[in-house]
Parts: C-alpha cells; structure tokens; sequence
C-alpha cells in the first residue's frame, strides 16, 4: 500500500515573502509511511546509478539524504554554509533565490576522486545550492551520477543549472 | 564484523576556541559501515523503549537520528533554530556551550499528545540543547522515552541535566 505524497506537503502563503508560496516536506518526514516511502524511491533510483556516497546540503539535505545512505549502507558527508565544518574544506558560491550571495563547504576528505556520488535535497528552487553542491563534488574529484529531490518548483527552473545530470524529483509544483 | 567506531572521530584542537578539542564525527557518518553500526545500536536501544517518533536538534541531529527513523519506520521532526520552521512552533531557550542564550523551535504538529519520543544528536556536552528539546517535546505533550548520542564529553557535565531520562551513547571522551 502506498500512499500520496502530495498530502504530506503544506504549503505556506507568502513566507519567506510576500508572493512566494512555500512547499514543506516536514509533514512527510513526520509521518513514518510517507518518509519510509519517499526513501525507497530515492534508493532505488540510487542502486541504478551505482552510487558511493550521498551528499546534502545544510540542512533539510539531511533528511532527505541520510535514510537513503543508511539503506544503501554507504556515507553521508554533509555540505554546509560558513563555520560548521571543523577540518579543511572547499568552497563554492552562490546566488541566494531571494538575493545575495552564499557559499557552502565540504571537507577535503569528504568524497574520494573516482566516487559516484548522489546529491539529495527536498527542493529544486532556483537550483544554487545544488550547482554549488556539485561543484564542490567535482573539485574533489567525485563524480556526480544523480540528483533526487522531494519537490521540484518548475517555474523556478533549477533544472536548466543541472540539465547535464540525471534526475529524480518525487512532486512537482 | 563490527569495527572501532572511536578510529571514524576527528579530534579537532584549539576548536572552536583555544583549549577546546572539537569532537568531529563526520569521518563516521562519510564511512557506510561505521554510520551503518552507529545507527543499528541506536534503532536497537529505540525498539526496547517503544519508540514512536524521533526529534533531533539541528543540525547534526538530523544525520544521527533519520536513518533511526527509517528504519523504524516512524517519523522524524527537526528542533530548529529561529526563522527555520514555517509553520506554527513551540519555543525553548537554552544557554551555549560558549556564552549566550539559544532558541529552539518545533512545529506545533511535530509531536503528538501522549507519543513516545526518542531525542537523537551527536555529541552530549554541556547538555543545553537536548534540555531545550526535552523542552519542547514535553509542551506539546509528547514523553521523551530515551537520548541517544553518538559521543558523550564527560567533563561538560551534560548528563546531569537530563538524568530523569534514560541515555544511550556511543563514545565515551
């Protein structure tokens, strides 16, 4: 029995702003059906891309991403903003969706030259945290075979930044 | 096979500040079996306690305690900082390790009235942070059944703030 995950997302009028209508996932990681099964999909689209290693940026990344490593018993390495990775690290920036500029870091030895690594995150948006994401990736050498979100907002078109990388995406908005 | 999870902790000196060791567990959660035993220790300790729902403070938190979650099959709920929740939360403060006065928020839904609930972080140190969660879950009427913690800092003396509930951790320093 599956059920809808469409259910499990609230959507929240004009926060962070005015306009915007955002789309949270904590419903679905509170309820024990829908988290385990949004996992599933997510491993399964993993095992066929042979991947490593997962990768999730600060900090719904986590959630997404860590119940996936565990299934497929490989590693979690977190990629996160400014001061919350104590050993040596890459850098890479990028544009905020509701402006500025951020950057995110990875330690060194988070990923080995050669790995197939997936990227996880509960929204494609505009697609910035998941290009920087990437980069830090290729800077150490891995090699990025997927990308899996819980969410994609299309008109945001995130998905233009990463067309070159396969990916799996549960709902779309 | 197990293996010595104490060999997956980077010891950090001089961080964050002078004359502290910064106790990293990255190592362990990038390596597929370490986090793997790491999290099947844990989901061992939640299944004796009945556990029903897990709440872990950002961010850390979220990397020990999803993957229990998963395999469990229950929820998972985030403690998270000001401005990081959508939805209407509860509050605790708390006092940081290194000065200063702390917020965490939990939304409001995250935790049932009656649910048995298992906190999970990486380190225990001076034990602010899982008192404001316990906090929080306890508002909303959730029982916290159990702590669990990859790494216990003994001299920090966390563990006598939450010594009305039963602990399970890891590593010992």
């Amino acid at each position: 029995m599956t059920v809808d995950l469409s259910k499990f997302v609230a959507s929240i009028q004009d926060y962070p702003e005015e306009g915007i209508t955002f789309r949270d996932i904590s419903p679905l990681m509170a309820d024990g059906q829908a988290y385990r099964q949004a996992t599933e999909q997510i491993v399964k689209f993993a095992k066929e891309k042979g991947v490593e290693m997962i990768v999730g940026p600060e900090a719904r990344g986590f959630i997404v991403g860590c119940p996936v490593a565990y299934e497929l018993g490989v590693g979690f390495a977190p990629a996160r903003k400014k001061g919350k990775l104590p050993r040596e690290t890459v850098r890479a920036d990028y544009t905020l969706e509701y402006g500025g500029v951020e950057s995110l870091y990875l330690h060194k030895d988070a990923v080995k030259p050669g790995q197939k690594v997936l990227i996880t995150d509960d929204l494609l948006a505009t697609g910035g945290t998941i290009r920087a994401t990437i980069d830090l990736i290729e800077q150490l050498g891995g090699i990025v075979v997927g990308c899996a979100f819980i969410i994609e907002l299309q008109d945001l078109k995130g998905r233009e930044k990463i067309k070159d990388y396969d990916t799996l995406v549960l709902m779309e908005y």
